[in-house]
């Protein structure tokens, strides 16, 4: 048998991701002894690393943070946690679209009103329903918005089909699937490609009773644009567990909409993360020893 | 081809039942021509019937308030709208389970909240949800429940399997189902046997992360206690479509209470109401003109 792989687990040993490294070959060691590092703190805390770890395992799905403060180098393997929360933030996007078109919000804001809710409710059947960015969460989303009746049209960079969706094309095509769609769950990974993908131009192909759901990143939005095509109605509203900045601003025109839902970032709650994590780090710390590919590895061109 | 079926549409001619009616052999006219009824007004305007009129349809999936009016008789045939709805009252449920658990509603009362509400969020996959009364709503909520990795147990009168439901059994085993769910949905008719089917004794066979859902009605609810569970945080939440009595009172605990989802019965909303009958109602036509059995015909001993 072989030694086992020492890894270290920075800032703090939690114990999800101890039992997974210890439970697949692997040994929980201090950094200046490890091959490969398990990072669970802030982008500002990372640690200069040694020439000896050859992996980095970041516990979030979006990573940008880390690009950004030049931690991510090509000296070594980097992966990321692409597809590790991808079912709940698939059920927090549901959730989130179909409070809006059940008008969840406005109850909790106007009691038992019997004017202005009833002929607002929107039913998910028969509603076509675009997936921007369809990967893992995607994946996930699909049968769900499928076994509500909605036909789901999905948008990613290469067009290679996502199971559950009726169609899907590429990210060159997006603006004919936003004038097809009666709703928009985003879901793409924050890129130079992706900023302000929602803006004036994209805003004014939706409908009146369309509702955006953004479980990505903030980003993704122009959100004066977007408070505009609120407050003017040519969309029926916004859901959103993102926002640029988080939180919002106490002053960000967006608190005051009655057609906006902000969650505050919980589509994957923090607090469960290296629980819903543990899995696939075991699995990646198998396939380190043995050679194989990872799981997610993070492709620096594309920056995810 | 023989005489068109004389049908009343009381109190006014609504455009999508006449097209039903005149799609399906039928032709409109006024009641003392008819020999069918389509009623879809409240029940104290009901009119006399004349001894002519074989077949009444209400438009309700809870027609109680005609049995307690004493507007139906044993003279001629009722058919009621259960199971016409059932797709919207199961969208509905899924959408009100889903914004407690993801905690929609925490999100809209306290804003950017990183403190209570993420280790507050749960989620379906992996849960077991009961349904309370599965017949046409329990048949189309128990795949979108599904479709979310939940676990299903149903429960009806006699336990006929329903499609989709992992295991269903009769309500003479509702206590077992109760102890073994995390969440509740309750899709029963409102019937003596079902008044208050929550209480304090069958509250406390719940577990304090379980939401109770209610799409069917308030009366199956003891709404004191259900108050005081939720403020002893004996179970985690209510999502109410329904209430007894409808709007709740101004100085109703639930109101005050931060678990609490109250929507306006908003499950069927009242606008969509006929265009979602029409295409039941055709098909009676046919059926009656056939003189073939009716669908929905309503049992004047079950009173549904």
């Amino acid at each position: 048998m072989n030694a086992p792989l020492p890894v270290a687990i920075e800032p703090a040993p939690d114990p999800h991701l101890v039992d997974a490294v210890e439970s697949s070959g692997g040994t929980v060691v201090t950094l200046d002894r490890a091959r490969a590092l398990v990072w669970h703190g802030p982008p500002h805390d990372f640690p200069n690393l040694p020439d000896a770890v050859e992996w980095v395992a970041l516990p979030f799905a979006g990573i940008e943070a880390y690009y950004t403060s030049g931690a991510i180098d090509d000296r070594r393997l980097w992966t990321n946690a692409s597809g590790f929360y991808a079912r709940g933030c698939a059920e927090h996007a549901l959730a989130l679209l179909l409070a809006g078109l059940r008008q969840i919000n406005t109850s909790l804001m106007l009691g038992w009103n019997t004017d202005v809710i009833p002929p607002a409710v929107r039913s998910l059947h028969d509603a076509t329903v675009a997936i921007i960015g369809a990967g893992g969460i995607g994946r996930e989303l699909a049968p769900r918005l499928a076994a509500c009746g909605a036909t789901v049209l999905a948008v990613n960079r290469s067009g290679t089909p996502i199971d559950g969706a009726d169609r899907t094309v590429p990210s060159t095509e997006i603006e004919d699937v936003l004038a097809a769609a009666d709703h928009v769950v985003l879901a793409a990974p924050s890129t130079a490609q992706t900023h302000h993908l929602i803006n004036d131009r994209t805003l004014a192909l939706l409908k009146p009773h369309s509702w955006i759901v953004n479980v990505a990143r903030g980003e993704l939005i122009d959100q004066a644009a977007l408070a505009r095509a609120l407050r003017a109605g040519t969309i029926a509203g916004a859901a959103l567990d993102v926002t640029d900045p988080e939180p919002p601003s106490d002053d960000d025109p967006l608190w005051a909409l009655p057609n906006v839902i902000i969650t505050p970032h919980i589509a994957n709650p923090t607090p469960g993360l290296t629980r819903e994590m543990a899995p696939f780090l075991a699995e990646n710390v198998r396939r380190f020893i043995a050679g194989d590919p990872l799981i997610s590895v993070v492709d620096p061109a594309r920056g995810y």
